[in-house]
Parts: structure tokens; sequence; C-alpha cells
């Protein structure tokens, strides 16, 4: 599953907004663009996409979240729909084939390893949650 | 369930290292620190505190993760075990009062109003995903 926050604005045009108001206007709703983006692009069943109304990580906006059920989530920031969108369903296709969400450090994309927010473990099995990879 | 980053160092003890690295051996382990002051202090048997090795949030710590089944997920930074621990049990009592970890905001404990780094949506019902509380 990946949630996408559709309220996000991108983080970087927050202080342009202040310089620009009519500039941030016109790109008001880059979470939206992002979630859309990523359903046009995406052609697997196995992904789910969602829209989230806020991951409270708004000063790192665009924002996304990996969860599934028995599974380590990590939220991302800082995503671009103009230059993202085909890392970030990479990054979920290998998420997906795992069985805890503890995808291989070198496999994951480089947004994906750069850009974390948190991640968190899963619900089920404490032992889990000392992986330290 | 909260759960508490043990590896942790504190952000603002970070660059305190670099200036003063025996300070900085004194309390390594901030994280940890946290975990066991939870652990002395928590009178819940409703409250599960499980230690985790990493977040992912290492320029926010020390870092605490609240989850449950069914309910949003939350990510909160900059924790201290010597000031916070009271504030941090009452949030994870009123969180667990919630059908589904909305906890109303003027509920939440300051810390948790202010230092949240991110959230997540339950795994169930995408209906939930688009709260905007």
């Amino acid at each position: 599953m990946l949630n996408v926050c559709i309220t996000c604005k991108k983080s970087d045009r927050i202080s342009n907004a202040e310089e620009n108001p009519i500039a941030e206007t016109a790109t008001a709703k880059p979470g939206e663009s992002l979630y859309q983006a990523l359903l046009e692009k995406n052609d697997s069943e196995n992904i789910k996409i969602q829209p989230v109304k806020c991951l409270s990580a708004c000063s790192n906006g665009c924002t996304v979240a990996l969860a599934g059920e028995g599974r380590w989530s990590y939220v991302y920031g800082h995503m671009d729909a103009e230059t993202d969108v085909e890392d970030i369903l990479k990054g979920v296709a290998a998420y997906h084939k795992t069985d805890d969400g503890l995808v291989p450090w070198r496999e994951r994309p480089v947004i994906f390893r750069k850009q974390v927010i948190s991640r968190m473990p899963p619900m089920t099995g404490a032992h889990s949650s000392i992986s330290e990879k």
C-alpha cells in the first residue's frame, strides 16, 4: 500500500509562495498532482495507491508512506511529481516483494535511501522491531 | 503500543559531541535511557512499551512511535528522558482510549502537538485515511 498525501505542498515552494503568491497558486496542489501521476503511471495490480489527507510531515512535502500488513512502514519526503514517479513505483514494487518491508539497502531507489523521514516496525512480532537493516 | 528507539542520540547532543566528546560519552545512550525511564514510570497494564532499533528519524532524536491495530500511527521527536516521560505516558493513555488513534487536539500533550515527525493511516478502511483531524 502506498499512501500519498494529497494536501502536501512542496516544502521548497512554501517560501516561494511568500515571494510570489501567483506562482504558488498555479501549483497549489503538488500532493494531488503526485497522486494523479502515480495513478497514471502505475501498471501493477499489486500496488495499491491511496490518497491521504496529511501525513503530518508538512515541512518535508510532498510526502508518501509505504505500509503493509506485518511489514515495517516508511514515510518519505521531498517527492516530486515531475521527476520521482518512476522511482517511487520501483521502490513500492521492491517493498511489495519482501515479507517484512525491509528492502536491501542497495535495492532501494536513491530517493528512498536519502529522503526517509521515519519508519515504524510492524505490529506483529517484537523480534522484528530490533532489526538493524 | 509505544515503540521507543533505543539507538537514538539526542539531536541537540550530536553537535555537542563535537565540542565535548567526554560529555557525550557520559550520555551516549539517551534512547536507551528514555526507554528505561518509560518502563519504570509506566503503571498501566494497557500500555505496552517496546524497544526498537532505529525509527529512521535520527536527526530528530530521541524518537518514539505510537501504533495500534486499526489506528493512525504517529512518530514523535526530540523526546527527553528527564522532562518528557510523564507527558509521553499521558499521551499514550489518551491514544489508548480512542478507537482510531485520533486524540482530540487539545487533549494531546504539547510535546505531541509540537513535535510530531509524521503520521500514517491505519491499514484497515480507506475512509479513515482522509480524516482531517
